[in-house]
């Protein structure tokens, strides 16, 4: 955690690199990426790389969010990149970015990945984790993995500001972490029974097609997936590691729900001092996020939905205590392709750029 | 329209043909299919057919619909389908049916095609608005076009019984012409001017999986498509025409609703004689339905909703006369997967094996 | 548990009293149980009552659920239904049922209640825990809630067989019991630390019209709710201590999922052997419900989505076992409406008339 | 329609009046306005006016909409909120607003009104449609009704600048009037037998509970309503009979779509030279709107969604025409609490204090 005035810092003069290329720019994160920054008041996107859609004009491809310049979306090469871009935002499959960011960094543009690349600080773990990945891209860029700052900006804010290489986390960790990492700091709960029941949108599972995220078959159903190891169970337990200093293991299920978009986690814990209340548990919060704009907490009583920070980078967390069995429950609600992915990217952007990390992002949801 | 004594026929003894084939297993047809008569009192299922799956137990690729003899796909082999089955009901993407459809009926198997192969009498129109499909399956069966008998199973039951090859309608077909053949035929209203606004589920857009039809795209969200020569207007045409003794031409606008299941077709014409009431309107399709119990007449004032008749075979009719500007306005509410598909092909099978068309269909909703 | 030869009774002869009533038609308990008896083989609605639309005809009312008889919605006049009817299902706010049941008693009609008011063996615990409703209801039949079966039908047969009067439980508790409780039978997992995370469908809510279960408020969200001292947990702990054969404390979350049916429960506890597999535990569930064809037992990493039980009675579950931390995670998937209300009242009604309990009842969806 | 130049006026001065009391701020048309002009470059919300939560901190009702200075609900006092507005919005229920505006006009105050009191140049048509709020509420302000500019905004531009009396339309004759129009006023379609069909989200229906608002109940369903003499088909009527020049009468029907927000209008007319291509009829819309940075046109082939203009105050329109049947089809696609409702009244807000049209209004969505 990290409460310095990095939010704080002067808005940089115009002649400030702000120049941002997109990578994957057709995909949900490219898109949102794209949504957020065409309001934004100090970056300009201008670079859209693609795949399939390489050669075509982004507004006919999109007709939903045409650009002024109508540009044609281009093959990512790395030269033209660094030419007209100081940042670079990766949204990519997993795997990809690795084949991209050292050259990248070589030239002097700084990135930010959405992608799982550089979420592990070993290699090596990475490698075991994603097994298919690992086969099909070669990387040697272990040390690169040392160096990339985790993204959860309200936690790693000044090494964010410095950072050349920004793995930004995904919807999961984020929401899980958020309201978790103060309490481990604290040492307010026990490090084992940690339960994360979380609960996603469908637009987290992209935009590719698959049977399983077709309307008629994720409509009008909840279930759960991948309720053994989870890819991002590790991710979660790594940053819970740091923060506590003590190894956390945890349950983590995530569940897919009919709506298009939020991120719900329920987060249960059991706490180590059986006299506090939440009232004392929401002082906590409070307080840790007392300088994050991003970050509201909610009075004790009130729960959050993901309607209320729909389309917005807040994550809305609340906290509740159950003096019968010692539990304490945290709640998170974030938009899943905002604060989860492509808003979190630009409040690390806005870090990077020595912004206030709020810069140009919407806080508040248009209800209902 | 034909009234005849074809729902009630007695139904057939124990050792009367019941076996039926299903080919394309795995699609919506398919699923339908097999949950229809998975409870039907007279036929059971002996083969499934399918391409992907093929070799793979059932129960495990749809654990949903769990089959006592937990059958094994099989590939679509015709001779061990005519050993099998007395009838066959072939789901397949257009233009495969017609390659197996000859054999199947020289070896003596009735056959109910969900495609669109045989829905037009001329080979030639079918090459015409099936260009691709032409291209890739070379046909030579016009004769059997001009046998194949249209499964709308109301208006061409007598025929259906003797039938060896009905070609079942889809669901937007089915929903136009039901509230509208019966002014067609009586002249009650005029030739030209016919607009139907239809809206769909989007599972009518079938289990392959698409972009346009994942969850987050087809959610929170309508949009007409296929405003200009969709398909399905001149198969619509072809049978308004033929019930009308004169050629119609009419405008169909299809649109995408965010809704699993569920088909409504809102049809507009003009009255040809103004002074006819609502009253004199419900006691056309009232008579015309009467014996027909997969359709229903709503009172004049109460308008369908698709929610009425989800995961039944019913048509819910229902219509209104606006004597300021002599439009009258018919409304058909089906389920789109039911008697918009399988259902409809359940209930033609039931004709062609002499049993009441409505055996071992659903007419009555789960509210809500 | 029980796994007598309930379900292997002789259907009944005809004359035997199969005469139902229902109170309360037109709340979504009321029209689930009317539709399900509409299409059951032994029993017959004889009269239903209602409060805001006595007098009127039921097929006005509900034109998606016409009755052959068009019955007229009458006051519940306990004389006359005690002359119509073998069998009462309440369907009612809480605390109203208590008003009428001991007099349906003493006239020899069996209740099954759908409401609260008899799920506490003790009335005192439930004045504490519905303090409103037993303000507006004096009630002296502290013996009854003493004399009433819990109707988890799974658990109680044998009893519910002989019942005058069962409390058929609602959707939370069937869910997260079915499959708690063969494990605390055993006694495999840990008494406390138990967490039951539930997600349930808008129509749990009830068809009286709230702010909150507008479409426009529930759709695209989920929430938790009733963090603290939900009702439904002093509930499922009476069970569930029953069965352990010592106290149970446990933490439920409930939350709202924009979908109209379906109940999940994410049931996490620890096991107290740590060699205990997932397929140890499949063995558990499969051993205490090979029996009884409502509850399915889905094999090892094959989890349940409630579109898989939509509109069935069919409980749907599956376990889970981390090594690394030891958890067992049980899921069970449940149509809110019918396993989770209605249906079950019916299973339960099936087994006071001596019939198999699943006699009548759907047991497999329509997909998708 | 007018082109002048009032979306080029010069934003005014910081002395200027903007001051703006909104009553009935908790239902979705007073949520929309305070969501919109609480990120509004130059107007600020000094009055918030409300009648069951009177006296009620703002940020408790809403937390997913919070104010820097947490407002009290107060009681609409007309002398109050002419103390301390410039303008006001009022949103509530039909009836009220013409109990309210004589007083505020007197005082100086601008009104612009969401209800339908003033959207009828008549009192007398206004009494004969909406009869029940004629009877509760006395009215003298004939004059007023005459006074009153219709406030779509493109098309009434320069009168709106002046006026003191906006009678802001609804979602359905904002989607019906913009894209017919321009072909009325061109006299390019038959004044007879245009056909609007109109499909609506379910917050067009409010934010106070019905039953059929429920998401149980309007989830997963389409259907059509107010089939014949809804209220709105009046409207529609009367403003295109002021640009037609002649009597036009047609054929509304609404539909209710299992969405939260969205409305599309697909309007079916006839071409009055059937030698008119879509790329003509495109290029009509075009000219029409050129200025117009709240309407957009897409090109020929692509027809809108409305989750391209979900939270936009956009309307996106397209034309299609059927050289076979001459029918031209006209779609357009806007927000119906955005464009159709709030985003409209501050539209004409931005106009009537001569600022450009688009001024702090959101014209870009944020997809999916």
């Amino acid at each position: 955690m990290d409460s310095t005035a990095f939010s704080n810092v002067e808005t940089r003069s115009n002649d400030s690199p702000n120049r941002v290329a997109i990578v994957g720019a057709s995909g949900y994160g490219g898109l949102q990426s794209i949504r957020l920054l065409r309001d934004h008041p100090f970056f300009k996107v201008t670079f859209l790389g693609g795949q399939r859609s390489i050669g075509r004009r982004w507004n006919e491809l999109c007709p939903f969010l045409t650009l002024l310049e109508n540009p044609i979306i281009e093959k990512p090469d790395l030269e033209k990149i660094s030419a007209e871009a100081d940042f670079v935002i990766l949204s990519l499959p997993n795997g990809l970015a690795s084949q991209m960011v050292p050259k990248l960094l070589d030239m002097n543009v700084r990135v930010i990945d959405l992608s799982a690349d550089y979420r592990y600080r070993s290699l090596n773990q990475w490698k075991k984790i994603y097994v298919r990945e690992s086969c099909l891209n070669n990387r040697l860029d272990a040390k690169l993995c040392e160096e990339a700052v985790y993204g959860l900006s309200e936690w790693n804010g000044s090494r964010i500001i410095q950072a050349r290489l920004v793995s930004s986390p995904g919807c999961f960790p984020t929401a899980s972490l958020l309201p978790l990492l103060p309490f481990l700091k604290q040492g307010l709960i026990e490090n084992d029974g940690l339960i994360v029941d979380a609960k996603t949108g469908t637009s987290g599972g992209g935009r590719s097609p698959k049977e399983n995220m077709l309307h008629s078959e994720a409509s009008e159903s909840i279930s759960p997936y991948g309720v053994l190891g989870h890819r991002h169970t590790s991710e979660i337990e790594q940053q819970a590691t740091e923060v506590a200093g003590q190894e956390i293991n945890l349950q983590f299920t995530p569940h897919l729900v009919p709506m298009v978009r939020g991120l719900l986690a329920t987060v249960y814990g059991r706490l180590r001092d059986p006299g506090i209340t939440a009232d004392d548990c929401m002082t906590v919060l409070d307080t840790f996020y007392r300088n994050h704009p991003n970050v509201g907490i909610l009075p004790v009583g009130t729960y959050p939905s993901t309607k209320w920070v729909r389309q917005t980078n807040k994550a809305l967390l609340s906290v509740q205590v159950d003096s019968r069995t010692g539990q304490v429950v945290l709640m998170c609600a974030i938009d899943n392709l905002v604060k989860g992915q492509a808003g979190q990217a630009i409040q690390n952007l806005n870090l990077m750029a020595g912004l206030p990390q709020e810069t140009g992002l919407p806080l508040v949801c248009y209800y209902p």
